[in-house]
């Protein structure tokens, strides 16, 4: 994507007093759409643990042919990407890409030494896992990992996996969407990814958007679900917008 | 129901000449949509089969909470109902009862002796059911009943349950549905008889119909298989109509 494919973020109603100052105020705030391509490394170890980019996905040997490598959507103030991240992207502009740091604190927390455990081998006779270090096992119903194994006892860590970590982040604004139309399709492409983003058929007609389905997406596992979704995350984030109509066309085979 | 809430047929474009014979001309014929209400018995025993009538369901123990015991919708000639019973049928009127017999050909054929087989009793070893006589079993992906049991071996019956049997059916024509609209009602009532039949909203603008459905329909199971169903039976059964479009509204929570 050449830098031309990228929209520029324009100021609405800047006034003269706004034009004069040096630095431009972020057009980013709480609400505004936003489409991310990002990478999140633990600092220690360069470890990849999620990625927009196919590229590095595959590179890292964790590339999952189910899921979509495209710039992702996030609403300011959503939770739709860690806090931490959104309050890195609210400071920057189209285009721009940055990396920083997230402490343990602002990411997944630090780790609590009480939630290793230690217990009898024999504990695991019925744990399907390998009983190796480093192996994710599940016991009564929790997940953790095995940290070590020794004399007959085994070290289960069951911190989340990124607890204590310091995360490396980078983020590139791709695009700010201000369309409400396009924002439609946006929520519409993060909930039915599976879906061509062509093929919604969107009228914004406040306080209505009709919607028509594709009948590709009739028969997705859980469409119900990710409709009652898509109706809240439109009526919460697109000003003027409190019915969302959903069209599904059957036509006689001949 | 009083004889006065039955609708009672008419014959469409009726001619001098139809009029002067002595005994109308059936109105019924194959594409004529019925409520029937029907009672099934096997001849020999009594047993009931099937029944629309909660009344006879719970007198013979065979009341199931989940079903509506409802006059049910019959499109002569879609086999909604065995072929032998829609012929009955095209020859009666709205109000009307009949009894008839149906014999095993034209209901669920003749016992087949080849299907009676019989096994030493240690292949039971692993079968849930109660090894007594009458108990249905499942072996390797079959089902059939327990017919003997006696030194060390059971013999077990894998013709349909309703095999060889004469069956005695009572039905009663409720209404016969000429309007159009009611018919797309009634289609969408046999196929999601757990939402209120008051609540769908019904458009015709022919070659469309518009079905609005309301929200307790949005969550049940199998809703996208159904809607699939009800297009395919609206677009096949009622004149002039080739595009079913489905709408569903979501209406922001306040």
């Amino acid at each position: 994507m050449s830098s031309e494919d990228l929209e520029t973020p324009k100021e609405k109603g800047s006034t003269g007093e706004k034009q004069a100052s040096e630095a431009p105020k972020p057009v980013l705030s709480s609400g505004s759409f936003l489409l991310v391509d990002y990478t999140i490394r633990i600092k220690e170890t360069g470890e990849l643990v999620d990625t927009t980019s196919e590229k590095e996905a595959r590179e890292a040997g964790i590339y999952d042919a189910s899921k979509l490598y495209k710039p992702r959507l996030a609403i300011i103030g959503k939770g739709m990407l860690l806090k931490a991240i959104e309050d890195e992207l609210v400071t920057m502009s189209v285009g721009e890409s940055k990396t920083f740091e997230i402490s343990p604190e602002k990411a997944f927390g630090q780790r609590d030494p009480t939630k290793v455990k230690v217990y009898p081998i024999r504990k695991f006779k019925d744990v399907e896992a390998p009983l190796v270090v480093g192996a994710r096992v599940n016991i009564n119903g929790k997940e953790g990992i095995i940290r070590s194994i020794g004399s007959g006892r085994v070290q289960v860590d069951f911190n989340p996996y990124l607890a204590g970590k310091t995360l490396v982040c980078n983020v590139t604004i791709k695009k700010i969407i201000t369309d409400d139309k396009e924002k439609v399709q946006q929520i519409l492409h993060n909930r039915l990814p599976d879906v061509d983003i062509q093929k919604f058929t969107i009228e914004l007609a406040p306080p209505e958007v009709v919607i028509t389905l594709p009948e590709e997406a009739y028969l997705l596992p859980n469409l119900q679900i990710a409709k009652r979704l898509i109706a809240k995350e439109i009526q919460e984030n697109i000003q003027g917008i409190e019915r969302v109509k959903v069209i599904e066309l059957y036509t006689k085979q001949t």
